[in-house]
């Protein structure tokens, strides 16, 4: 322990995956004053119809977004 | 909050998972008397091969009802 | 299935968590149009020092809210 | 109940994933003494450059063991 | 890995949760063949307010029961 | 997103709890180049016999190191 799960959006690079999971990893271990060798971490991605903020899932948030953005 | 997440198993459409999410952020808002705009929700979907109850797989309990279903 | 596992901050009351069980399971089932019996619901709840948006703990923004709020 | 969310790499074949449902829904049910017919198990599986131990995710680490290994 | 979140109505002794620990680990290792020191678990209790099937809490069916149960 | 779940052995302060959701949320923010502000973190503590590895809870494991350690 810690364990830690992290949920994001689909997309990301192997090398970012690498990166975060190892910044997150450190940053755990230094704020628990623990060994980094206890910490787990796991990524799970959604993909964007599967992830909504209000009710609204990024998918039709993106859909929505694109004439303007 | 509240952040709920979703295990479903795989095989809706994008349109029936923005349904679900519409209507479970809503009733969660409505229940909790909080806004809409805290909840988020994430899916989850499992295949056949990764969800069992009783021991059995959903795959295997599917295998075994074809003949008779 | 669905499994919906509900994160929420400490301090409802239990006849809340009964109404946001029931209105959520209702949900789930309306949209997915599968039977209501399928749907298992969990509950857990976080502390105030359990919960942080952009870094900073729910208990930390109720603090910084306190003279004005 | 007990629900059961087993986090896996990627890579077993259905019939490994059958064995280890059937296995720890016999497993729980017995210890807990309670009707395997509660058992719920949801497996999710992660890809390699989506775990990591220590910082290094299990791509990191296969890579750098190629050689040797 | 496999990393295993068992969730559990609340109420097992220590006993109990040692034994159930034990007995998932060994079932998981053995079936997919891995060391059983790869196997970490997870076990979160869960009130019997913050469980439901069917939109029906563990309290109430519990309550409805007591009568004739 | 990200949503973070972190996990813990119980014991942590409301400080340590603090501390490392705001380092871990700038770290993921900083290593995936994304605002802050989407990072939401929950973390959930676990007993000591509520956690096991190989099978061996961490109260037991506790326990057997209490003559030498």
């Amino acid at each position: 322990m810690p364990i830690i799960e992290m949920h994001m959006m689909v997309g990301r690079t192997t090398e970012q995956k690498r990166r975060v999971m190892a910044a997150v990893a450190k940053a755990a271990a230094d704020a628990l004053d623990c060994s980094i060798n206890t910490v787990r971490i796991l990524i799970t991605e959604h993909q964007l119809d599967e992830f909504s903020v209000a009710g609204v899932s990024a998918a039709e948030k993106q859909e929505t977004a694109k004439p303007t953005d």
